[in-house]
C-alpha cells in the first residue's frame, strides 16, 4: 500500500486545546500539499479553516468533543454552525453514559437529529471504544447503522485509549453495509495506518501521520 | 477549619464521560445530606438533576467542556438551555487557544456574553492555568476582571494538572475585587481544601471529598 493511498485516507487533525491559529494554519497548507482527505479542527476555527483553504480541501468539524455529553440541542446547533461556516464533514461523539445507563432511544436520537440536518454531508460517530464493553461497541454498531450516520469512528483520542486493531476489526464485523470506519487516536506510524486500512478502516484521524512522510521525504531527498 | 465549612464550599462533581444516571442520583443524594455548595454536572443531565433535587440544592452546569474550543454562539447556546433546563451556575471554559494566538478580544467578548445571559446567575470562567505561561494566568485574570463574570476557575480536570497552591495564590493576587476563586482538580484531601481556601479560594470543585468525610464518620462512629 502505498504512502498517497494512506494519505488520502487521513483526516489530518489538530484538536490540541491550545492550538493557535498559526498552527491551524500550517495544518491545512501541509494537509493540501500531501492531499490527505480532510483537516480536522475545533469549531471555533472552522469558518477561519474554510475560507483559508479557498476550496481546496474539506474541513471536519468536531461536536459535542471530547466528551460527549452536551445536550443533544447543542450538538444539532453545533453541528448546524459548522455547516453553516462551511464544513463538510461533522464528528459528533456520542453520550456514552446515557448508553452506559440504557438510554439507546436518546443516544440513536441525537445521531438521527445531527444526520438530518447534515444531509449530503458526512457525519462520523465517535463511539469512544475505550470505554465500552464488547456488548456496547455491538450495540453502537447497530445503532450507527440504523441511525443512518455515515461512519462509525473508534476514540476522540481524549479518553483512556485510542484506536485499537481489536476493535477496528470488531466494528468492521458488526456495522451494516454502508457504514464505514474511521480509526482514530495513537496512529503514530505508516505500519498502523496499512493494518488499520486492511482490517476495514477507510478513514484515519491521525495528527503525526504527514508528519512522518514530510521527514521520510526530506531524508530521502 | 471545621469539615462543614469546607463542605460548604465544595462543588460536588461529577463530570466522567461514562457517567451513568443512577451515579447522578447517588451524587445528588450525598450533596443534599453533607450540605455541600451544588452539584457539578455535565449539560445533558441537568434538567433531569434540577427535577430530581426538587430545589434542595443548586445545580451547577459546565459549557464548552472541557476543551474550549466551541464557538461563541455555541457556549451562549449551551448556557442559555442549562438555565432554561433550571441551571443556577454555570462553569464555562475560555478558548486557550484563542488566548495563545493574543485573540484577547475573543476571549473577553465570549465571557461577556456568556454573563450577559447568565444575569443574576453565576459564572464560572475555567482558564486551565496548567496550560498558561505566569503572563497568561495574569492576562486571563485581568480579563475576567473586566468581563463581569463572578469567579476564575483553576482547571477542568481534564488536562495535564489540576490546581496549585501556586495558581491559587497567584490567581488570589491578580483578580479584581469582587471576583472570588474556584480551585478544582486533583482536590482529593481535607488537608488541600484547607490550603486552597485559606490561600484565597471560595469555591472548590472536587468528586470524592464527600467521599472522604463519609469515610471518617464511618470510621469514628
Amino acid at each position: 500500500m502505498d504512502k498517497k493511498r494512506i494519505l488520502a485516507a487521513v483526516d489530518h487533525t489538530l484538536l490540541n486545546v491550545d492550538a493557535t491559529w498559526e498552527q491551524v494554519k500550517t495544518l491545512c497548507d501541509e494537509a493540501v500539499r500531501y492531499q490527505v482527505a480532510t483537516v480536522c479542527l475545533p469549531p471555533a476555527y472552522a469558518a477561519e479553516a474554510v475560507d483559508y483553504l479557498e476550496g481546496k480541501l474539506p474541513v471536519c468539524v468536531v461536536v459535542g468533543f471530547p466528551n460527549g455529553y452536551s445536550t443533544r440541542a447543542a450538538k444539532v446547533f453545533e453541528a448546524r454552525e459548522a455547516i453553516d461556516n462551511g464544513a463538510a464533514e461533522i464528528d459528533m461523539v456520542i453520550n456514552v453514559g446515557f448508553l452506559k445507563s440504557g438510554r439507546y432511544d436518546a443516544v440513536l436520537g441525537e445521531i438521527r437529529a445531527v444526520k438530518e440536518l447534515c444531509n449530503e454531508h458526512i457525519l462520523k460517530v465517535i463511539v469512544e471504544c475505550c470505554l465500552l464493553t464488547e456488548q456496547e461497541k455491538i450495540k453502537m454498531c447497530e445503532l450507527v447503522t440504523e441511525s443512518g450516520a455515515d461512519y462509525i469512528k473508534t476514540s476522540t483520542g481524549f479518553s483512556k485509549g485510542g484506536a485499537t486493531r481489536d476493535d477496528v476489526a470488531l466494528l468492521a464485523r458488526h456495522v451494516g453495509t454502508g457504514v464505514k470506519i474511521k480509526a482514530a487516536g495513537g496512529i503514530r506510524t505508516l505500519q498502523d495506518a496499512r493494518e488499520y486500512l486492511k482490517l476495514g478502516a477507510s478513514r484515519l484521524g491521525a495528527s503525526s501521520l504527514v508528519e512522518l512522510v514530510k521527514k521520510e521525504e526530506a531524508a530521502s531527498s
